[in-house]
C-alpha cells in the first residue's frame, strides 16, 4: 500500500478525535481470552432481553427485508405521538439516540460555535462536537452530576447547544423536575437545550419531569429517548428526538432517509405496546441495584447513588487492574477513565445470578 | 406551540435543503388510495427477497437483541476481507452505503470546499455536500452518463471530493474499466474519488473494474458497495467503503459506533455466503430487463440502456401524470424530475408477473 497523507486532508477536529470505546462484546472476550460463560455488565443493556411481542413482530417481518424501510416511519411516529400526547411532526427518528444527538449538532452547530455539557457526561456529546470542529465546553461536575448554575454561567454568545443527561451516564446522578425547569427557563432562546433521557423509564413515575410538555413553553428544548435501555433493543438501534416541529423539520432534511431500519421500526412499535415488560424490567433493575449496593455497603466500597440501570463504584487507583481481573473471571464491566473517573468502574445491573457472579468475583479481589 | 425561529439558528446549507424523496412505500399507497395487490418497482430492490441463509441467521439472532452490536463488526469485516483480498483495516461499515457516503463527506469536506458529481447522479451526493455547506458542482451529463473529461476539467484547488457512480443510478449508464482507470489516474491526490458501486453485482464479471485493487496505486480512491440491491437487504441497512487504511481510520473516528445494527451485521455475513442467490438474482434481472425493454421496443418507447436492476424510460412531458395513473392501477415506479429527467420514469426490474403488470398498465396509458 502506498504512503498517503490521508490525515492532512481531513478536518482538523477529526484528526484529533479518538473513536468511541464500546463495552467489550462477549464474543471478543471469548475470542481473546478463550473463556466461556461470560457475564456482560458493561453496556447498560436490559438483562431481560426483548419483549415477546417484539420477537413475534420481528419473525413476521423477516420475509420482507428486501424492501426499503418507510423513510418517514409513519406507524412508529403515530404510536409515539399517541402515547405521549405530542404531534407526529415533533418527532425525529434515529438509528439509536446517538444518531439524533449527532443530527442535532450537525443541524445547528458550526466550527464557530461552542457546545456545553457536564464533566463525566456521555462521551458522544464531545465526540459530535469535535467532529464538527466546534469548541466543547465541559463544565466541572458537582457531586459527580450537573452543576446547572455553572453551566448557565458558561453560556457565551457563541454557545449554540447544551447537552443535559438525566439520569446521567456513567454516574447515574439525577436532576429534579424543579431544578431542570428552572435551568431551561434561564437558557437564552438562541441556545438549544438537548435533554437526553435515555434512562427515563427507570425513573419512578412521580419523579419524571414532564419534559415533552415543556417544549410548548420552551421551543429551544429538545428531548431525546432511546429503545436501547429499558425496551431492550440495543442491538437494533432505535431512538428519537421530540422537539418543536420546525426543529424536527430541519433535522429531517439531513437525516439519512432510511436511518432506522425496517426491523428497528417494527421492534420499536411492538415494544411500545408491552408495558408489562417495562414494569418487569424496572422491578428487576430495582432488585439488582439493591443486590449490588448491599454488597458494596457490606464491603465498604463507595458508589455513586444511581437512578439508571447501572451503578458506578469507586474501586480505587487499581481500577484498570481490577477490570482486567474481572475479565479473566468472565465478568465484563466498564472502565471509565475516559470519563475522568479513573478510580471507578461502571457496573450494569444484570440478572440476579449475573449480579451474584460480579459480587463473587469482586470479593476475591478485595 | 410557540412561534420559534428554529431556521435562523440552523446551518444555512440545511435551510435550503430538500429532504430525500424515497420511493413510495406499498403501505402508504394502500393507506392513501385504498387499493391492494400493489407492485412496487420504485426503489431498485431485489424482487427475490432475501437468501434462505439470511433468514436462518436472523431467526437465530433475534433472542440476543438487547445486547449492543459489535462496534467493530469483526466477523463481517473478516468475511469481506477474505472474499475480496483486502485488509480488514481498509473497511468502514455503514448503515447502508448512504451512511459511508455521508461519513466520507463529513471527514473530508468543509464549507470551503467543492464537491464534483455528474448531472443525473444519485441525489445523496448533493445532499451530503449541501448539509456541510460545501459547494456542489454538477457536471452536465453526456448521453445521460458521466462526462469524465468535463469532470476532470471542473477540478479546482478547492475541490476535495468527486463522486462517480458505476453503474449510475437513476440512468443505468456504465463506464468501462479503461475509462475509469484513465480518469482516476488523472485526478490529483488532494481530491478523493468516491466510486459508488451499489449495482456492482449486476455487472457481468468480465466487465467489472478491479476497483478494490486499484486502491494500492491510487490511495485517494474510495470504493463503496451495498447489501441493499443484489443481496436483498435494503430493509436492514448494510453497506461499506473500502479505502486506504488511513482513510478508513479517519472515517471510523466519527462513525457512530453502533451504526450497523446486530441484525444487519448478521444478515450481511450470511448473505456473503450465498453465491447461488446472487447468481439467481442476476439471472432474473437479465430476463426481466429483456421483458421490459422488449415491451418498450414494441411500443416505440425510448429508454436508456441500463447496467443496473432498473431501466429509465422516456415517457414524455406527461411523466408525472403517467406516474399517478400507474399508481391508481397498483404499480409504483419512480418519477425522477428531481434528477432533471422530467420526461422519464425509472422502473425497477421485478418478478416476471410484476414486470407484466407494469407493461399491461403502461399499455392502457399509451
Amino acid at each position: 500500500m502506498q504512503d498517503f497523507d490521508a490525515a492532512s486532508l481531513a478536518l482538523p477536529g477529526i484528526r484529533q478525535l479518538q473513536p468511541y470505546q464500546a463495552g467489550k462484546p462477549i464474543e471478543e472476550v471469548e475470542r481473546e481470552l478463550g473463556i466461556q460463560n461470560i457475564v456482560k455488565l458493561a453496556s447498560n443493556e436490559n438483562p431481560l432481553g426483548i419483549s415477546h411481542l417484539v420477537r413475534e413482530a420481528l419473525t413476521q417481518k423477516i420475509s420482507s427485508l428486501a424492501r426499503y424501510p418507510d423513510a418517514n416511519g409513519f406507524y412508529l411516529k403515530q404510536a409515539l405521538a399517541d402515547k405521549f400526547g405530542i404531534a407526529m411532526n415533533q418527532i425525529t427518528l434515529g438509528n439509536g439516540s446517538n444518531d439524533v444527538l449527532e443530527l442535532l449538532a450537525r443541524t445547528y452547530v458550526t466550527a464557530e460555535h461552542e457546545v456545553i455539557f457536564a464533566q463525566h457526561a456521555f462521551v458522544v456529546y464531545p465526540l459530535v462536537t469535535k467532529a464538527i470542529g466546534a469548541k466543547p465546553v465541559a463544565v466541572p461536575a458537582k457531586n459527580y452530576g450537573h452543576d446547572l448554575d455553572a453551566m448557565l454561567a458558561a453560556i457565551t454568545p457563541k454557545t449554540r447547544m447544551i447537552f443535559v443527561a438525566n439520569p446521567n451516564n456513567p454516574t447515574g446522578t439525577f436532576l429534579t423536575t424543579a431544578e431542570l425547569q428552572d435551568f431551561i427557563a434561564k437558557v437564552p432562546r438562541h441556545v438549544l437545550v438537548v435533554l437526553d433521557e435515555a434512562y427515563y423509564e427507570y425513573v419512578p413515575e412521580r419523579d419524571r419531569a414532564p419534559s415533552l410538555q415543556w417544549i410548548e413553553d420552551y421551543p429551544n428544548l429538545v428531548v431525546t429517548r432511546t429503545f436501547s435501555k429499558a425496551y431492550g433493543l440495543a442491538g437494533l438501534r432505535a431512538g428519537y428526538a421530540v422537539s418543536h416541529p420546525q426543529v424536527a423539520d430541519l433535522m429531517n432534511r439531513i437525516r439519512q432517509p432510511f436511518n432506522m431500519n425496517e426491523l428497528a421500526l417494527t421492534a420499536a412499535l411492538a415494544a411500545l405496546q408491552d408495558d408489562d415488560f417495562i414494569q418487569r424490567s424496572v422491578q428487576l433493575n430495582a432488585e439488582g441495584m439493591a443486590q449490588i449496593t448491599t454488597f458494596c455497603d457490606a464491603h465498604g466500597l463507595p458508589y455513586i447513588p444511581s437512578h439508571g440501570n447501572f451503578v458506578t463504584i469507586e474501586v480505587g487507583p487499581k481500577a484498570a487492574e481490577i477490570y482486567q481481573q474481572l475479565l479473566q473471571q468472565g465478568v465484563i464491566v466498564r472502565p471509565i477513565a475516559g470519563y475522568e473517573l479513573p478510580n471507578h468502574l461502571r457496573v450494569s445491573i444484570g440478572l440476579p445470578e449475573e449480579n451474584a457472579k460480579f459480587c463473587a468475583a469482586m470479593e476475591t479481589l478485595l
